[in-house]
């Protein structure tokens, strides 16, 4: 992209400013507006405040249709689901893989929600052609190969912070996908690995307005991640519209005991309709505050 | 066990159910109603959010009376100042000792605001009579005589958490207060120490809600310290109400530039003004959304 | 591989024990003898320490032979150079690629030395066929596909500990491609992420002994990335030694001054030199002991 | 003292020198020669490596005379033993106080050997008149009022890095003793806290050459609290010597099972025995070495 700047991703006459920082495409110096990635017709950043829900991973037809109309309902705007899953063990269900795609795309034929979900590997790309946002894991953040082959596409990229990364780091390897030519990151913060053991992992929601002075990306929380309890996930969706995140990803399954991952964490239906209402109305006192 | 438990601060036939966690006098599952402690009049937890606000260090008469009579103003209910600091060098400002005692007394007088300062060693219990809430600082977390000593005590007394302690350990470090026989006890939230560099700490937002889930005891954020940037106070301070703290502490400086200790994350006058609106409107809409 | 086995690596009557680690090719207690892979005529595991040395980055055809002759003449038996580097920032030096890996042969034909170098993406393994030893970066511990990819191979593979995992999640990965049929893996240590900044990472010298107990697997120490300050390599090196270490990565360049990446942490051949004769010293003093 | 640099404790000309750390008595720029401090007779710094062995708490008469006479036999030259312990719980073993002290000199009467335990409270500081070097525990690192009063003493002090201090503030707390006018300063690095669970702590063995680099103190390393894990001491041990460290502090009791403190870490006098053979061993190499 730009012509004769391929690398740095600035525009125009804002190359000439100097920022001490190493990102420029990322840096909110060089691109003073908030950037909004749309992401199949809903637009992320900007002021909107968007759900992405839905189950850890696909598992079949039934459970993500189920789900997928739940949290339609409840006003999610994005359905998520995993195909490809990132598993600490080899042992562990992997899984559906192109089948799990094609069972996300039925659900989305059936709701109309775009879909989310994780690439593990450059080789998969074109498989991914019909998905609406596709998401670099934690384990993947650092993984250059894969950002430099996502910043020749044009998809809408979410990247999550890595477990150990800094804020920086978070925002080089966003560089990274921008530098490439492709200006739709979205990115999410999910808990970072610290010594305290009664959470999964510590969610640094001061890495939000940190994010938002830093860069003009869109960020939003996964506190289901960030935590691994199911009842903390409304406190801290609310904590999220509090400090300005541009949404939250949430996940629900119909049957989180029978899950096949992370089902400890999910939230039911039930349970997700119940925070949406919660979550909605501030985000509903924050807009009009604004 | 004990005879009478004069140890265990647990009260009636409550002692006869059994939990699996280390702290009884601190656990919810033993005394499930919310404890609320009365600072000369204020009243800390049980759904009132409450502001401390104030200086680092008293600096001087003249100081610490401006920045009362501007943060009451503002909303503020309580003073906080520094008058024994712990600092990492022998060289740095140590505080005004007894004499920046009887500067927050006079604030006091002047304003009404109960008085909030931290003891550094048990031998000045005698100098905190007209203290109104005793602050253990982190790095005293764990001081365990000093502890024993304040548990020995009716004095309130706001226990911050150690920079690197667990949630347990925190609620075993109130443990000691509450099993001496003294039940005034507030958590206060200030950050956690991890590889993060863009804030000073990592403010642990999720530990509000857990504490809230394990234990009766009041909980408040310090977004000064737990980020060392003004200009998060705000957002940090509105996650606080979203997540359910009873409260914050906030550090206010008349000129933060000449401050002789922590100047560089005070909010001027002027600026906890604008934050105290934007709060205390937020604390409003959540307390009609109960 | 293994018949009605394939996914454990787990051979003959040894399937039949039952423990409770997740990890099971990796477990001593299922496979007690300690592992000894064969790096083209190297030993690595099994009671000899290795040195493995040579630069950050391949940069020229002098350099790399240059410093293969000095590393070899100072005792290294394997010759590293990074020619895919894992940059943080798309501005950086990314390496000399194919080139690269051309220029570290013709180091091989020179010296005899087995060449060990990073792989970033799986598209690339074909490039790596004279690749002696395929080291795994810290950011990639967790990139299951190239795991996977890795696991179909018999290339011994190095396999650093990530930035922030747990030395269970290690030996996970490790697991990968175990299981997957290629049982010639050496882990390599190379510094946790901690709070401390006097060192670049905190070497966690008790993962060593940690994982000979726990697995049958080789482990080797790398000073330079762990600390990032070349004066603390002969230390660290002989604190390898003591723990029980197979072997040190170490780099060395020939003008660190002037490297395009992690100069500052390189030794020079002659302080190389003088580690090499203190670290071997006390190899020799070892191997009598015992 | 010292007329008119009250503050630094820098002596003579080298005032003149200017630093850019914070620490000016503790620096080894501004004080070049090791410090080695007597502990009634045993020198701890300069090249000698000393080891202090004995049970986390005193338990009983018969209990701390067995452990010091075996451990004298194997060669430890301090004996340590706690009488006021730090526990997490208030419900926990809290030590024998007083009485633990005088078991303690009864040991020392018996065996010779200079006796080491830890200070919870200046007010404590008369009783311990007959303990030839007190400990500060990791808790208490920045317990500055604490600090302060033992600067005033002429007591050899051992002060432990806290779990969550970096190896700055740890000087720093070295500086306020030593400001104070007390020179007898010994670092002891017992394991910070980081995400890891493997091992109780980990120790940060880099930290060794980092102090001595940047200071003339000594430093020991306690690999008992370290790791929490008995068959690491021999190990971590053998890297303390490697890298330079003036001793180790080792947990050893007559029967661990029944210890009422820290009993799974403890070494047997018959395991220590062991250990002390393999350490001493490496001691003498290295002493021969250079």
């Amino acid at each position: 992209m730009e012509g004769q700047k391929p690398n740095t991703g600035v525009r125009g006459n804002q190359s000439e400013i100097q920022v001490s920082e190493p990102y420029r495409a990322a840096n909110r110096k060089l691109h003073p507006a908030d950037t909004v990635v749309d992401v199949s017709g809903v637009k992320i950043g900007g002021g909107h405040f968007a759900v992405i829900a839905g189950p850890c991973s696909v598992e079949s037809e039934e459970q993500i249709l189920t789900v997928a109309q739940k949290v339609k309902a409840s006003g999610a705007e994005l359905l998520r689901g995993g195909a490809y899953k990132p598993r600490t063990s080899p042992y562990a269900f992997q899984g559906l893989h192109d089948q799990g795609l094609k069972l996300l795309c039925k659900a989305k034929q059936a709701t109309g929600l775009p879909i989310v979900t994780e690439i593990m590997s450059l080789e998969h790309l074109d498989l991914f052609a019909d998905v609406d946002l596709i998401q670099v894991g934690a384990r993947n953040m650092q993984n250059f190969e894969l950002l430099k082959q996502l910043g020749r596409s044009q998809k809408p990229i979410l990247l999550k912070r890595g477990l150990a990364n800094t804020i920086e780091e978070w925002l080089m390897s966003a560089e990274y996908i921008l530098a490439g030519g492709n200006p739709n990151v979205i990115l999410c913060e999910r808990g970072i690995r610290t010594y305290e053991t009664a959470t999964r992992n510590t969610l640094d929601i001061s890495a939000v307005p940190v994010i938002k002075a830093k860069s003009h990306l869109p960020i939003l929380i996964d506190p289901s991640h960030a935590t691994g309890l199911p009842w903390l996930v409304e406190p801290l969706s609310k904590a999220a519209v509090a400090v300005g995140a541009d949404g939250v990803m949430i996940e629900v399954h119909n049957n989180p005991k029978e899950a096949l991952c992370d089902g400890p964490q999910s939230l039911t239906p039930e349970q997700f309709d119940h925070v949406m209402q919660s979550v909605l109305s501030l985000v509903q006192f924050e807009q009009k505050a604004m």
